[in-house]
């Protein structure tokens, strides 16, 4: 099966009905293609549709080709100074986007990001664009705390896999928020950072699960519940494309320093980027360029 | 120290600036005292209150006293024909209300209750009132489920304590309930009810956790974070007394039959619905009367 | 060009793809054909769709024929026991239940409701089922009035077109209503109507805005937008078949006594009907069937 | 009586219960206290309180003293490097935070602001604040369109009294726009400024009135309420200081341009401020300094 599911490309051919796109036109893709009639799609949760056909997700082919046929409707034309790039950039970013709007982040929210990933990255990126006051990133890895500075956390926090540090380190990251914890986004999803999540997040706040690991955990979950923390899941994302693009081409997102390592689009490259992948080469994204 | 929290009186004495009461008023008694003025009281979430005071919350005295001073704002005037047992009962019943409220519970939710004690039998009149069309009410006692079902419950499930049999018990719901479970009230607090409330309700909809047992649980929290279903605490209630009470006065909820014996405010009487209460006298409230 | 929008059938013909309807089963159409992939459509608001079809919005032929072709996805079944003529009904419901989700009707919720003709009583009917305790409903006829009061208003209001009788209405409304009015529903659009929905809604209340007559209006705006009374359109309706067939079915609502005239669907009734309504039949709601 | 509502100072003595606070704190003052207990107040909604006592409305005095007593709750310490004027500034800005959040200002809405003086600033430095990616200031007055530009404004519009210009002031605001208008807030309240957003406001979009002039208008309400745009109202503000000082103290927002005059606190001085005001001094804010 083809995998790939964050893909931009040059629009080869349109149907005889569309009139927002031509051929030479640059767009994003949004993988997942919905229904669009069923009671979730109607409501706008199409991202829930359980008619949902979505790049790299079997028995549907990815978009890791040099070409593919998706409807219309799900591409988006890039705005000038937007590279191919960036436009598929918008597939991680909108999983922060619908991080971002599901906890509700605005100027009043301090925020947690548990996980220094592309998936953290992009959740800190647009808490940034939503008007966070304070964002601080922990993660067990300090090379991803590097780059989460350099990329717009104000603080960061080295954790570490032990459960009998979280104590210590629930009070380092207290001390450095400096106020109540609004949000705290896992993008992990491990019981010791869901377990930080749900002790950590003042009342009344909200814990949003973006990364999901282990399935079954042993969670203190009483100690959200019981003072009003609400825990909120994030299933992909759903009408995120034009505001993702809105942000990159504006300059309020930067997503470039995301990309880490770039390949040519050939059977030998593509087998080289998998193995420097699965090698520890501390990708964030790999891109690969027709 | 003394225990109590859900009362009713009558007013000896008020205060010099105290308009909407006087003595000989009857009056429902709000058990917790916020301090009004910190950011959750301000932002309407007294219920958070860091420094609230809530009768029989040590160090704080409880009402189970024939005197007790309140402040005048905590204490509602009861409607004619609203009696002193039912005052009282709007404690428990402001319990149904918060859950309802944060569960979203409309004409469009149907909603399963897990646990048919008392809180979980107010959750149902309060879901009913709320004008749900379908509500089942599942429990591990069989007379419960027959009070349930007297009381308004749709339909009722009778479920074991035990785990294995649980996917069974779903199905068993599911085929009852007749379509999508929008809201799942876990009432009870246990592993088990907990994990039937993330597996069953539909994506989209809410889990409200209104009872709290269990400390540490093993959860299957990805069942239900990944299909966006909320996960959402109550913790006590607030701005609900005044609805509590227009629900009684107006006949729309009737909480009389939650009042299964009645004793003296004698020390006998007193030991006496503790023993009886103790030695599994199938009561769900016992009211003491002056 | 043919008029008509509030429909019910029998279904001659399905296409290949179609699962939920077969020939024989008896539906109501919702009448607007939306794109369902714009903006709108996306966020579930699709009944404001720019690309919208709607049955008798010219160049759209109405349904009032004895064929016509329709998307399956808007043609609802009909439960056992609910009539052709309820299902018929499900288009007026729509707009009570699009305007009372609006309002954030609840059992929390007093509602004024202004007309007593179809309109508003569709709104009082399901203010009731989302569970609002007082419904009060004022017009000037006091034969609507009667109706109003029959279907199940709590109180009714006489009043005037003569806007100097306004201020007395007004204490006459409030005095009925005996407590604040949360939410007020203009089923006229007249200056009169629209005036005294924003003096007397209550601060941080609801002004629902349904009927549509007048266009420019001389409003004392300010008078609700000092208060924080938000004031809030309702067009057409959207997701509300599902909810209206189940209101139905289960006797929440009973359409049946709007139902005030029938006639064969042949040209010389259809000719009578018209005549009769337009000479003042008193009509509510006009039946044609084949 | 003694005016001003929009003050900050050094604490003199604090009550004997008083924690957060200590002599020689410097400290902004929200100007309003509400009775903390009503229904409004309970929930969240204090601005509302009926029993509201605010500076400089009767009969309550002004702050525009050297001295004023002041409940400790409403006095909010300063961040260092915040100056005593802008901790007065804080007053006016709440009113611009909470017209942001009324109208759901975020990085996804485009936002029109109609009138540039103080309020129209205000509004717009939050808007911005608050993540809106283009926002249009418009007024009748070129200078204020200056001083907009220079603060933050993406593009401005020169508009005229006359109301037959109107349709072409549109045209030229939706081209500036690029795309649709979510949100426009009308801080003039003028019969000219609230048509204008009612035409201009997309689809599902809110207005929200925020100045207040005209008592009674001739408004087309229709062409706003038919597309479900809400029409939403300011009055005063709630729980906004505490982020006013967050924002300026970050320098998220700049509140200095905003002050164009200083004057002593003596009697001379204040005569010669209010005459340069009203003799069409132009300016945005005036400060007094002891």
């Amino acid at each position: 099966m083809v995998i790939g599911h964050e893909s931009a490309g040059v629009v080869e051919e349109v149907g005889s009905q569309v009139r927002h796109l031509a051929p030479g036109d640059r767009v994003a893709l949004e993988p997942g293609v919905p229904c669009w009639k069923c009671s979730f799609c109607r409501e706008g949760l199409y991202n829930l549709c359980p008619d949902m056909a979505f790049f790299a997700t079997p028995p549907v082919h990815g978009s890791l080709a040099d070409q593919v046929v998706h409807p219309a409707e799900l591409c988006y034309k890039l705005p000038d100074g937007v590279s191919l790039e960036e436009g598929a950039m918008c597939e991680p970013l909108s999983v922060g986007v619908h991080a971002c709007r599901r906890a509700q982040v605005s100027p009043e929210t301090r925020v947690l990001i548990i996980g220094g990933g592309a998936i953290g990255l992009v959740t800190m990126l647009v808490a940034r664009a939503f008007g966070s006051p304070r964002i601080i990133v922990a993660d067990t890895h300090s090379e991803r705390l590097t780059s989460a500075k350099e990329m717009g956390a104000d603080e960061t926090v080295l954790v570490s896999r032990n459960p009998e540090e979280m104590e210590k380190e629930i009070e380092e990251i207290r001390k450095k928020m400096g106020g109540p914890i609004d949000v705290s986004c896992d993008c992990v999803g491990s019981t010791k950072s869901l377990t930080t999540c749900l002790e950590i997040t003042r009342s009344a706040g909200r814990v949003c699960v973006v990364g999901m690991r282990e399935t079954d955990m042993t969670l203190p979950i009483i100690t959200a519940i019981s003072r009003e923390v609400d825990i909120l899941g994030v299933f992909r994302y759903r009408n995120t494309y034009p505001l993702c693009l809105d942000l990159i081409g504006s300059g309020r997102v930067d997503v470039k320093p995301l990309i880490t390592h770039r390949y040519k689009f050939s059977e030998q490259d593509i087998k080289d980027a998998f193995e420097m992948s699965a090698n520890g080469g501390n990708a964030i994204k790999v891109m690969f360029n027709l």
